[in-house]
């Protein structure tokens, strides 16, 4: 029997799916640990950078007073009463016509106003210095807190932990750092069809490799994947992983078993767990047959097609943005523009999501499809860097349009490509 | 005693350090483990895919000559003589005026040279269907090969492995990939103004933040990255952790000690280990006194600036590329184009890299520089996702100016930004 599916549009789905939120939880780990996580509360400064005042250059440390009558013709003697290395306090008070040998990083001692660098000062000597300019000021000093005040956020929720945010990280102290716990997602294989990766072929039947494309998707997100293997076409194998299973993750993931043919097992497995359908269909090509629902404890399952790339598209345009919430982060994939490259003369009154790549030529970004434009390609996803979007009408596309495309390979994401797609 | 040094242009000091590339080592993983990794060697299908003619589609596979006559008006009648799931192989030759109900994926059976879809066949009863159009040969058939063929190369040696590479392994089943071993990087921060991360900040002392940073900055090149503390600037404590760990790694980077003041332990720690110093000076800012050096051994030591900004930007210019390059990946950051958002009026005779923001307006990428833009600066290295290319001469820039940025989260690299920055 098959059931009767309504597509809707694109960001309804989105929004659908939305709507239910994975739980958000927060973990710690060491700040070594933390590359490539994602910062689970916005980060304060505890102290301010520089935490002292602090000499930018090697040079010498004065009071700028004395340079006041200072000149090529008419140099004004210091005496250098000692020096400061990195990370020492200068422990006397400098005095008139007194100078600090001062190393870049070093406190400023107390007294001094202002810095000279060691290359505009004539040494006489071990303990005498002749300065030949005025100095002024707050002359090269790095001031308390110039680089960041106390109080002020250093990485906000939601922010991917990389090199620049790990220095700050450090800098303040941060040895451990609360990071967004990573939603476990299970993904299950179903197709009698399937061999897995190991076995050998045989003939009519294919590898599984959608469940380890997905769980690679998974990763891409944020996320860690749990293989659960594949199950020919029959709701009792495949209903008894996932009830064993349902519990232990936070997302459930099948592909395949949702055509519109007489093995839709997703509308079963929908059913047998009273789970909510929030959408079966989405007017999109490929990965119309995409189903998302919610079970009554709060989890998402998501049908997505057993055609590689209907797959691939059905899981970053819906599982991706929820384990992506989940863990704070910017959800969706971000959107660009892209100039065609090619035709594609035939309308479709579905939104097409080619998988594409892009070339930059002359500050121009070109998209092209990236080999076979059939959905069961599996070469044209290995190449490819981003989906070209055509919205669905009666017209076709010329090289040379603009068009939207979405950037697969991005570490950030956006908070608004639907928005920003359907309302261009 | 301070050794003189002669600055060189940024592209020459890559290129004497890209001459003593590391060794390329490979290893094998598991396909689960393989996401992020980089392909070793060249990878080709091992059989063609589709590896039999399939249907695209639900529908009836039949001889189409039997359709020559069909049309609305005088429907042909085929006796449906069996199905064929997914995974299924029909056992029998398929005869005159008979069809054969076959899924998506299914193999084609014996006879039949064509696929009519379920939604244009008319099912009379549970064997017999009317067709009320011609089928041509071939129509909706897969073929043999279509999307790859067997030889074919499936993912080239130095490719990132993300989520289309793998289903494309899965597809031809690599269990097990050839990947590049991961270079190990020693990583000594030296300062006698450092504290460590999980120690109190003390007058004059700051946190060893640039450790830290480098060690995401080797995680995110793909190395592994191994920290071997920090020590104050004294050439004994220095040298004795190097000797201990120099053989452990593939190369050693130091931050700090290289400024050109008293403290200057870099030159002292080359000398002591015989090795040959490839540079000691880069024409650039921030980072101009960033030194490279290969031991005897042909290890490689970096000596990078304790000043956080000088000491990011000299990782990802020369040592980035040659953790890369050792895994047979596109080495450098990739260079694209922006429109400078504010002035720099002063001239530097050297090249500025300025950390910078880049905003996407209207198509066009408009790049500012994130935070103070003084290089001891850490936030801003955590707002930063370009660096900005100003060349060295005699004249500022302008708002508006078009300028080259290097891209820093970009997963992908270029093999050529340096020959493109300096030819343009």
């Amino acid at each position: 029997m098959v059931e009767r599916r309504q597509p809707i549009q694109i960001d309804e789905a989105v929004e659908r799916v939305m709507a239910y939120p994975l739980e958000v939880r927060t973990e710690n780990v060491s700040i070594v640990q933390s590359y490539g996580r994602i910062v689970a509360d916005d980060l304060r400064a505890s102290h301010p950078v520089p935490s002292f005042n602090r000499s930018p250059y090697d040079g010498f440390a004065i009071r700028s007073v004395d340079t006041a009558s200072a000149s090529r013709e008419t140099p004004v003697l210091f005496r250098v009463i000692g020096e400061i290395g990195a990370g020492q306090v200068f422990q006397s008070e400098v005095g008139e016509y007194e100078a600090v040998r001062i190393m870049t990083g070093a406190m400023i001692p107390t007294g001094c106003d202002a810095v000279i660098m060691l290359e505009l000062v004539h040494e006489k000597n071990s303990s005498e210095i002749d300065i030949k300019r005025q100095v002024k000021h707050h002359d090269n000093i790095s001031f308390i807190g110039e680089d960041t005040e106390e109080g002020e956020i250093i990485a906000k929720a939601g922010s991917l932990i990389h090199p620049g945010i790990i220095a700050q990280l450090a800098t303040f102290g941060v040895a451990n750092v609360s990071v967004a716990a990573q939603p476990v997602v299970g993904i299950l294989a179903t197709g009698s069809e399937l061999v897995d990766v190991n076995e050998p072929l045989e003939p009519g039947k294919i590898r599984n490799s959608n469940a380890y494309m997905v769980a690679a998707q998974v990763l891409r997100a944020g996320g860690i994947p749990v293989m659960l293997g594949h199950v020919e076409d029959k709701i009792e194998p495949c209903m008894k992983i996932i009830r064993e299973q349902l519990h232990k993750v936070d997302l459930m993931i099948t592909t395949g078993g949702a055509s519109v043919g007489d093995f839709d097992l997703v509308p079963e497995i929908v059913k047998q767990l009273e789970a909510e359908t929030l959408f079966n269909k989405v007017a999109m090509r490929p990965g119309s047959v995409t189903t998302a629902a919610a079970t009554k404890s709060g989890k998402l399952l998501f049908g997505l097609s057993g055609n590689p790339g209907a797959c691939f598209v059905g899981f970053e345009l819906f599982a991706r943005p929820v384990i992506r919430r989940s863990q704070r982060a910017k959800a969706h994939l971000p959107l660009s523009k892209g100039t065609l490259g090619v035709d594609f003369p035939k309308p479709n009154p579905f939104t097409r999501l080619i998988r594409g790549k892009l070339e930059e030529a002359t500050g121009e970004h070109i998209v092209y499809p990236s080999g076979l434009d059939k959905s069961g390609s599996v070469v044209s996803l290995a190449e490819a860097d981003v989906l070209i979007l055509l919205p669905g009408g009666t017209r076709g596309y010329e090289k040379g349009d603009k068009v939207d495309v979405l950037i697969l390979n991005s570490i950030e994401g956006s908070d608004s490509s639907w928005e920003k797609f359907f309302k261009s």
